[in-house]
């Protein structure tokens, strides 16, 4: 570790929502200083005259991006829109430093791919390969060892947790998959725009991007990755009048099969998800609500089966900033530097 | 029509949320005066006591209900809960009162399944087959006749009037149909309870009954009926932070039939809507908002092909409290007394 | 009237929430046809692309504002931002077309005072003093013969109405007035700002003004208008989480007179707003509800004196688009074309 | 300390909102362990079926209240309604253990008062007056030798912080104060009631209890201890709709000294609350946000003279369950067991 026994962190693109949330979850973190917040808009400024609910938790300015403030870090996290770490990030890298990006620069390995969903070139291709996608739930070794992590999206984490276990299991059939996933609306970032008015968004409910939405390669790839084939999947996301949560619902077909028993799917999950610490598989026939992970970063998990029939529903819920964004950030974090993993995410759900 | 040249209406359990839509909706119905409103809890008390919103828009106090008194009105609304309307329904109709029930107990027609789902005998099994299911969109020209009409449920109607075009057409299998609903908090109607009050349900997504709700074998009959088979329906409602709304998410996959080419399913939607006063297609690839039709009687439709595969999207918006309750029955009403369908139903929806 | 009978109107700023909400509330008005709409922003687009709540209920695109389109209506609306109405204004009503400004450039009689607050020089001082301020509970008579009216603001109004009755009957301290008030988001406008996205103005308040605000001269003058002399007043708005509503909470003290008895408030109040259609004084100690209110030209009102001493509180709710601003201007266009005061108005509250 | 070195706490009435957020803080607090949660209610069942935000954080069921458990803790919390703690405290208190009662029953000092407000009667004046109102700011000293802790009220912790450095500093009239409070729903408490619903209390403003609430003589004996004399308070709480946050208005004027310059208003608050871990005084003008301080143990104030006239206006937000109960208990029990006052509420605010 560095001076002081603490890791000397910088984030990148501080004023957004998941700025704001790495700051709120670092600011106790056991074995971690904040020493750079950068932001090209605020640069200057102090933080907590941007977050008030900062104040007498930091004392810095935003800065800045640049290698010389950067490269001091021991870890930078990217919390910027996409097209900002593919550029930095390998500076960094080349340094020393290490990097958890939770743009979506660094997701999808196909760089084609990429450039389809993300309308521009790819600056840094020669990355894409070396980079690991960080859920941890699937890829913690690779993550112990890695230079760059590609944290997941919000809608991909919650996905891909409740689809795992069933299709690694082969119970289902990967070719006709569902997910329907909602989405608070702090999932749109910061920013100025006329959708997420309190006025335009409160009180509504309205699917977005169902023909087509950046998360889907992304899920894509990493269930591909689960069964080593195709899948076949319909994502459709909603925007619903909250701030924080998304609650994503799973739709999958058992395979029948005469000479095999019916699988025991609440032993699927438990058995799964034995010993991670921040995915909980709730009693069978259950309900999660996203307000029961508000600020912490568990992804918690039920299935249904219902009239007994061969649809499975599963019910994944997670805070998007959270599980979903900046904690998992962090437990990547945690992971690559060998600190213990849950370090400075002990948070119980804030209820109500 | 009856003195006044007014159709002289009741309404039987007043005091909920759908009881006080009919009241706000039929204020200035031009055709209507409501006489008497029933409740047993307020009886005696002023109903702009209990609702200050219409004070100086009615001038009537909640009565016990009785045959004396309903059994003077034209029309008599149930908007009650399961149970009541069955034990006081025949004998308003046998002395000529027109009855449109809001509750479930008249909505299907195998009394089996109905007391498998309410959890009671039914009192009135002999008027199953004689009741009208109330989508006007279905069954228009049996309501002109009808003495009784079972008003549908709100998350049957946007799941029938979402699936219809399709089912109809044939083009989609009916044996893996998903509906995927969010609801606003009124749907659980006005009581005292602890999952509804504002800290447990505000800043909160769940879903709840994913192994089996009451709206499920409703939603089946009417398709079952359009398809002149059986189907297979998965369906989970979702509770969505808001007061009003629903957002019906449905999902179905296209025969493959490689003789004949792909259907026009914005055609479908259209043709089978045309001149419908309270069913509004989008254009193709819109994505419709529940605060669209708030307040109004519409029921707002779209539908996306994502990815160009063969899985269908329908979307389907409503306001749970007017097409989906209060306002669907006046619609009803206005069908069975002769009356212009859209009469006392124009209100351009409340946005923001 | 105009060919067919009715009267034609046009809305200058159609794409603003009282622009919407005029159309609303215009669209099944019995003596109106809305011809033009006009919005530089969304000129050419349709209504109803830009507003999916009007489909089905207007047929027309938004248009540029030109002297040929609104010279041709009867009466003109602006819900327009400050500064608009008084460069086209004096033109409109050249040509004998009536106008009533939702936005402030004519309440204020005193230029110097306006040009202070909104920043920028007056374009049309001369009509200053010609244009009526159109509260309808003070102005009605000279509303009738007016050419121009200048429509209250969404605070004035409720604050206004609260203290009128106190303050005419000479029976509190006109020195030391405070109110303070609480608007939902919609009070800030349709327009894409950070402070007002669902994740900055949702579950939370705050005041905002605290040191002045623009509202705070258009009271005082209607104010001291009512006492004949000046009168202190402390005035701090709040933003508050909903869409829609107005609750001015108002502190008053009692003078002190050993000679006369106690004024009888509710006495006041009631026979202050006698025959009001839009005034609805409550019975004494109720706490009126905003929602009581919404979608309704409705002030709903009432006074408590805790603890018997001299401190009045008054509580005041409106729908800060309806009472407190295209309800009011309809209303106030009745009263100038000579049409029923309530024509257009008979709305019931949308409750829940 | 006690085994393990670590305090051991009991909190009774363990089901409502005070409660699962003592729960919430008292997870991580390095010097504590929770080991008895009653309530009669839920009585047998495990914490975390109760509230699933607590799963894998508590292993405990809910027990009842008995003398036997609780009086093996060193510190036992009360989350109860009024009427409970002063029938267990006593005697939990001869057993030596120390009492932080977050309900109101020994908030008063005196008895008559209590009765009248509470409507029952006390059954242990007899503690009245060893209680120490827990207002560490106010209280401290006091605090570090008590038995038992009366732990203010969530309006009266924000109004007396508001206004003791102005009624201290003798710059006030203390005759003519008001206090305008804005609440969040759950500090009506966790239980089933109409007026809390999602339908009943979103999208609403409403004034309660405006004519007279209990938190009135709570404040009045807090300010009037403060300047040694009677005031005068107007106390107007709201309900608005939001699910945490208190935001106080509070108005007074200055007294008029010709003699005396004006007071540096800034530097008085700055200077009264120089040092207190949780009371931050915002630079002059500005406009403190509930959700700034949501989640965390903060009171957060600022100030204005509206036109520079003579009433200043005090702005005070906090959050309820935390600096107004739940965090601000912690804090007492802290300082009475002569802990680090900070210790396990060091919680930046969750934002969004």
């Amino acid at each position: 570790m560095s001076t002081l026994d603490k890791l000397l962190v910088g984030i990148v693109g501080g004023s957004g929502y998941t700025g704001v949330e790495l700051l709120r979850l670092l600011a106790y973190h056991p074995s971690v200083m904040v020493t750079a917040v950068t932001s090209r808009a605020q640069q200057g400024q102090r933080l907590s005259d941007c977050f008030p609910s900062l104040r007498g938790v930091y004392d810095l300015d935003f800065c800045a991006p640049s290698l010389e403030v950067l490269g001091g870090c021991d870890v930078v996290f990217f919390a910027t829109p996409s097209g900002t770490a593919m550029t930095l990030a390998p500076d960094l890298i080349e340094r020393g430093v290490k990097v958890v990006d939770l743009s979506a620069d660094f997701r999808l390995e196909d760089v084609a791919v990429w450039e389809h969903w993300y309308g521009q070139p790819h600056a840094c291709p020669q990355l894409l390969n070396e980079a690991v996608y960080g859920l941890p739930e699937v890829n913690r070794e690779a993550t112990r060892k890695a230079r760059l992590v590609a944290n997941p999206g919000c809608y991909p984490t919650a996905v891909q947790l409740g689809f795992l276990p069933l299709l690694e299991a082969g119970v289902i059939d990967s070719q006709n998959l569902i997910a329907d996933a909602k989405s608070g609306v702090s999932g749109a970032g910061r920013k100025e725009s006329l959708a997420t008015q309190l006025c335009e968004a409160g009180e509504n409910m309205k699917a977005y991007g169902a023909s087509g939405h950046r998360h889907l390669p992304e899920i894509e790839q990493g269930l591909q990755r689960a069964t080593n084939g195709t899948i076949g999947l319909t994502f459709v996301p909603h925007l619903t009048p909250m701030i924080r949560g998304i609650h994503a619902t799973l739709y999958a077909r058992l395979k029948s099969d005469p000479e095999r028993s019916d699988p025991d799917i609440q032993a699927l999950f438990e058995s799964r998800f034995a010993g991670e610490p921040f995915v909980d598989v709730l009693p069978a026939a259950s309900h999660p609500e996203t307000r029961s992970v508000r600020g912490s970063n568990v992804c918690r998990l039920s299935w249904h089966r219902p009239q007994g029939g061969d649809t499975v529903v599963v019910l994944a819920v997670e805070d998007n900033l959270v599980k979903g964004a900046a904690g998992q950030a962090i437990q990547n974090m945690n992971i690559m530097m060998g600190i213990d993993e849950v370090a400075g995410l002990h948070h119980a759900a804030s209820m109500p």
